[in-house]
């Protein structure tokens, strides 16, 4: 079994998860993946946790997405991090990050479309 | 003239300032509207001296763009009174904030390209 994980930071504002959360639910339906949301800090569940349980689930690949829109320390240095340690705990499964979403070209569009619903109003 | 403005929260990482200056050169190229990246900490300008160049070079509308992927402090509490702030700064200029990203139906695909790439590897 294949497994998604949308890595965020966390916050303490919650509505900040709970869109996390929200976002692991759609890559689910989109995809056909099992996909989880998983937290640096601050929310739960970490991401040992949440690749424990897709192991016990009987994940044999997953792939971490950094939900990130920058390069910074957390997807570059504490992610891969992690992730070494948890290739260590869990031997039999293929744990690899994926590219944050800097440079995704949609990223524009996204922007576009929010200014553009701004200056229907202005 | 109307100017966007990509409102990011800056880092200490020059390489994630770089990104957020990157995506705003592409959105001035994609929108023909003039577009500036500006940061609310640890990085240059800050959104008070984004605007006050866009209001010298002749801008009349300005609507900021919050370039995070979630809600939380810095778009739902800083922004708006950075805002209110500038309002009465610069009364001839009409200064509105647009959504953050998060909800955008593009951010599923994103993240699924995102995985496909891994899941071509693996």
């Amino acid at each position: 079994m294949t497994a998604l994980v949308v890595f965020a930071h966390g916050s303490k504002v919650e509505a900040a998860n709970e869109a996390i959360r929200a976002i692991a639910a759609q890559l689910a339906a989109k995809s056909g993946y099992v996909a989880e949301p998983a937290f640096l800090e601050l929310a739960s569940p970490d991401l040992p946790g949440a690749v424990q349980r897709l192991a016990h689930r009987g994940a044999t690949r997953i792939v971490v997405l950094p939900y990130f829109l920058a390069p910074g320390r957390h997807s570059e240095i504490d992610l891969p991090r992690i992730i070494d340690r948890l290739r260590g705990i869990h031997n039999d499964v293929k744990i690899e990050a994926a590219a944050n979403l800097d440079g995704h070209p949609a990223l524009v569009g996204i922007l576009l479309d929010r200014a553009a619903a701004v200056l229907e109003e202005l």
